[in-house]
């Protein structure tokens, strides 16, 4: 298992725009081969520099880069994308911890 | 339940420093009333921004503003800390999804 992490720079005023087309690329994801689930976290932070992160699990590091194929590629090509910069890296759990 | 999320930068010749680093708060705060869990995520992407993120629950936002006390920080006011920056924030969970 491997963790997609996507930071999103958003501004409090694209909220809505922000979330429609992350329901988009959402939908695409999870349609495909080895996707293991996501959530979607929004700052309650004043001033976060990232005010939604994406964590998403992929069966493999190989299923997670067959997903982002020529499809998921046009939906994220589109104008409106481009106010958002994102910062996306995949990751291991290298710890983890219960209460 | 709230979910405090923390990126950092650390170079990659500085994994065990970080580390060793970590492990002295991750204690600190799982000895806190509140704390519910964390996975300290390592990026296996090369050139990701930030190398290691953390993704810690809390019962509350209150028992998480809590934890971070005079003892929390005067473990992170240690020098050996500023070669890390981090970019902390306080999330909710807005959407979930199960394979």
């Amino acid at each position: 298992m491997v963790t997609l992490i996507n930071c999103f720079e958003v501004p409090e005023a694209a909220d809505q725009r922000f979330m429609d087309l992350y329901a988009q690329v959402n939908a695409y994801m999870r349609s495909k081969p080895g996707y293991a689930g996501n959530r979607l976290h929004k700052a309650t932070s004043e001033h976060a520099a990232y005010r939604y992160v994406n964590v998403a699990q992929w069966q493999s590091a190989e299923h997670c880069a067959a997903a982002h194929d020529d499809g998921f590629r046009n939906l994220v090509a589109k104008d409106e994308w481009k106010e958002f910069r994102s910062v996306p890296a995949l990751f291991e759990v290298i710890s983890e911890n219960q209460a």
